[in-house]
């Protein structure tokens, strides 16, 4: 099953990327607030399972995907 | 509204990030298959018009976010 893990840094954790981001569209005149930069990861687990690709997914996050300390995961099955 | 963009490589365009991580959990014995790691962009657009967020977000993805040769994006208005 295709599987989308989203990584994105914890509320109060500092994203300078994001901020450069952020102020270059302000450049271009754009209205934008609160832009913040993580992962986006994506891949094939072989099951047909959603809740067994979901648990592996979670499993993988725990092992290696996902720093706990700075950063929270959303897992979404397609 | 909060808008989320993703950004992926397009198919075809190699992904040695990717790949590496696919290793990696490998080596931990997980199954898995055609990993890729694009960006996931999250923002507010200060307006309450649905549509209107999207476009917004469609032109920042033309004028900054998206390198248009090797990459595509998808916009979720959350």
């Amino acid at each position: 099953m295709k599987v989308r893990v989203l990584v994105s840094l914890k509320a109060g954790i500092l994203d300078p990327q994001g901020k450069a981001v952020e102020q270059g569209l302000h450049g271009f005149d754009f209205k934008v607030e609160h832009l913040r930069i993580g992962r986006l990861i994506e891949m094939d687990i072989p099951t047909y399972n959603p809740d067994e690709a979901r648990a592996q997914a979670q499993a993988m996050c725990d092992k290696l995907l996902v720093n706990p300390v700075m950063e929270k995961a959303t897992i979404e099955v397609l």
